[in-house]
């Protein structure tokens, strides 16, 4: 007797899973321990690979199997049902686009990028221009074709490859409400920090002494080092999968928190993707619920965890211990005041919690407009000064800071800003709950203990893998469906605290 | 109009080769950056990928595309006459093993080895005969099977896939001719090494020192570090491909040469893959002429170059810069003996020039007798042990230092241990016609350079690929086919000197 359809796709879906995890470390090596002349090398593997997971997951057996499997689901339980839906949903998303398109698309991303590296070096975006306007065309018939095949506007089926289940409606009504809110609030949050200066926290310090200090925090949050790496990279970024699990950070010797944060950011995805359900880590339901949630765990101890001032207790003797920092600069509240400071910034990595979220919504307006035709490739510039001016109140210099400054639409990822502010929505409504059901959480963070804050997130987040979408998962999590208004509430009781106690005085 | 049968065949081996990258640095990986816990990851992906290889090679797809190409070769080049001829060897070969066989051979040897660790550490052979008894059936098999489709005998099926072209009787024939001569010349080196005592060359060599060291000598000789990798590893190996090339080597701080010779032995390979036809490297022309071939260039580097009083000249001033150190033990003179020092031992990766074949002929003895049935596997100690004693004239205390030093069995790879003597009788003979044609070899090593070397090398060897057999490639580049005698008048030109001018004295 042969398996059953779902088992014999489990086994595939199996397979699919090794090959990412491949690909996966094919790319860790190329930003961290790749030779710098052997691109082109590399660039032919990663394709050979794409393409082979791309054939595997669009197979007629593929199709067969899942129409067999979906026509009679009895005797399968909720997860397989859930995995089932994963798997068809993967399949559909690979199958939408044919293969020439993406070959077409692979071959102007791969020019628009060194034509963007180009601009960028010489601070001109028309040179940048012409490549990105064959990218956009190209993302156009991919956004039809992904639209017609899921039944979504073609905006919509962009977003859905990462944040899948969110609709633009959402994002829009989100978005709405931060539009209204961040620009006042970082007038009278910048206003309020200027009445309390900080003092900055000057010194060397030692890429190896901040390995140190970060490998020590990061064993304190659970990351297991026997199961994973830390190395170091132009940007800090997240690779592998649970059981052999790679981030990176980039340490500047003359700034502690850069490295350190970014770290702890990736450490969020690291940890999200190490709590995936066990049982299910090769399926497509045990896999990440896409880039908004994997921005919300990210954000969710950089910002929310680490941007504390339980966490700056925590960390002050840290501080003292690698680097034998004394001085009233070195104290908690210091601490605190320097990694919530506020400041009108022109880049977006660089930006703070009140600030990031303008410089998506400019990106989010632009995009849109881009892609539907009202807006022309070569006059992006124009258009995200003015709006850089109007939401954030200041403006570039010249477009390597400013329209320059990001790689994702060189590369084809539109849709994908969103997420970034989604994460942050999403980790704010999270946070709410949490603190609710774990009120013991400050006193645990400022004692280097974890096992509370991921205990819940765990049972509520990441043991949830793909199995409901983020609504629904939201909504089990916190009792309400997606809201801004958790992150407007977290925003202002934190950086707004002084404010009333100022008019109190 | 579509493509030839030929083109499209170029098509899919180039993917091949794409694949068979992305093998080797998963494997590089898993042997120098992966967290010890992740081997079961790793496991999984290099299943799915090898598995996902050999599908594409033995697909009806390439059959039907090969008895076209083969059908009608007019217009064809002889590159192109070549290339395929290999591209057929190896489906052929992939093809003879059915993939029930290969997932079986996989599931033993990975039990095999475990049980060969656990043998080891006990130093008890009986813990891992039965599980290598499983494997030598499953060998047997595949041989069977092997030669049944290459039209051999079953041992010459496997060694074919090793060393392409060389016969059992090549084997034999020149075996015969190391296994007459070897021993006395042990004793008459010994006696007369033992005449000119050596002065140690002791001192604490940091691994950082001895890596700058080892990176200026592989920049001298042409390792291209803009392309390739230098790491540390348990066991030196070469893994990647042209383009992306990385060597690892092990550095012990109270022994200089291991380090050295382990990184310019693996050198020798690499320099190898990177000087195969540029215009064919992603084509099976293109790529080595298997094992015997590959390490005689390894051994042409380590023994042949650097065992020489030429690049004791070279290396003495670096020896002095690098670690500061005098004294007459750091003459030129003591380095070469320190060099070329032969003793009767135990273990195989640790022996000299002379004493490493004799290692050989006796697993090569074993393993044919074990295949044929003629030596059961619970008896291989005690014919190791007897063998040793008669060829090189110790005997081991135990099976680690005995029949468990080597990991080959365990693995499954009968039929290449011969590969390793194979090489060295090649290096040998290619040495004596390049000291023909360029006299001034020596010189030019004394100073460093080695393009008259590597010149001659990737004209004669590297440059030809798989064009042609290796016994064709030696005739083309010696003018005579493959012989034992050119080793044997190297060692007793190089280890014997002494005795000449002694008897003189």
């Amino acid at each position: 007797m042969s398996a059953s359809p779902y088992k014999q796709l489990e086994q595939e879906f199996k397979r699919l899973h090794a090959f990412r995890g491949a690909l996966s470390l094919l790319r860790w090596d190329a930003a961290v321990m790749m030779p710098r002349g052997s691109a082109d090398v590399r660039g032919e593997q990663l394709a050979a690979l794409e393409t082979e997971h791309h054939a595997l997951l669009t197979s007629p057996r593929i199709t067969r199997l899942l129409d067999r499997a979906q026509a009679n689901t009895q005797g399968l339980a909720e997860w397989h049902i859930s995995n089932l839906r994963e798997m068809r949903r993967q399949r559909d998303h690979a199958i939408a686009t044919p293969v020439s398109l993406i070959s077409r698309l692979a071959k102007a991303t791969s020019h628009a990028e060194s034509k963007w590296l180009e601009a960028r070096r010489q601070g001109r975006f028309e040179i940048f221009a012409p490549a990105l306007e064959e990218v956009v065309q190209l993302v156009r018939d991919k956004a039809a074709l992904l639209g017609q095949a899921l039944n979504l506007a073609p905006y919509d089926a962009l977003v859905d490859e990462f944040s899948p289940g969110i609709s633009s409606t959402d994002i829009e009504a989100l978005f709405k409400v931060l539009s209204r809110r961040l620009p006042s609030l970082i007038r009278e949050v910048i206003s309020l920090q200027d009445q309390h200066p900080r003092l900055p926290l000057n010194g060397k310090f030692s890429a190896s002494k901040q390995r140190a200090l970060v490998v020590e925090i990061m064993k304190a949050v659970g990351f297991p080092f026997d199961r994973g790496r830390l190395d170091e990279s132009e940007h800090p970024f997240t690779e592998g999968v649970p059981g052999d699990i790679r981030v990176t950070t980039r340490f500047d010797p003359a700034d502690l928190f850069t490295g350190l944060l970014g770290a702890l950011h990736e450490t969020g995805h690291a940890m999200y993707d190490l709590g995936l359900p066990q049982d299910w880590r090769d399926q497509p339901v045990g896999r990440d619920r896409g880039m908004a949630l994997e921005e919300s765990q990210s954000l969710f101890i950089e910002m929310f965890i680490c941007r504390s001032r339980a966490f700056a207790r925590y960390l002050k003797p840290l501080l003292e211990k690698h680097f034998a920092v004394t001085g009233p600069e070195w104290e908690v509240e210091n601490i605190y005041t320097n990694l919530t400071r506020v400041r009108r910034s022109l880049i977006r990595v660089d930006a703070d919690e009140i600030t990031y979220p303008l410089h998506i919504l400019l990106r989010h307006d632009l995009e849109r407009k881009v892609l539907a035709g009202e807006l022309a490739v070569r006059d992006i510039p124009t258009a995200w000064n003015a709006g850089m001016e109007q939401r954030i109140g200041i403006r570039p210099a010249n477009d390597t800071e400013g329209a320059l400054q990001d790689i994702h639409w060189a590369v084809g990822s539109f849709g994908y800003f969103p997420s970034y502010a989604l994460g942050a929505v999403i980790a704010a409504q999270l946070y709410e709950s949490l603190r609710g059901e774990v009120p013991e959480l400050d006193e645990e963070i400022s004692r280097g203990e974890f096992g509370g804050l991921f205990g819940w997130l765990r049972k509520n987040v990441h043991g949830v893998g793909a199995k409901v979408s983020v609504n629904e998962l939201l909504k089990d999590a916190t009792g309400k469906p997606l809201s801004a208004s958790p992150f407007v509430r977290y925003l202002e009781g934190k950086y707004l605290e002084g404010a009333a106690s100022s008019v109190a005085a």
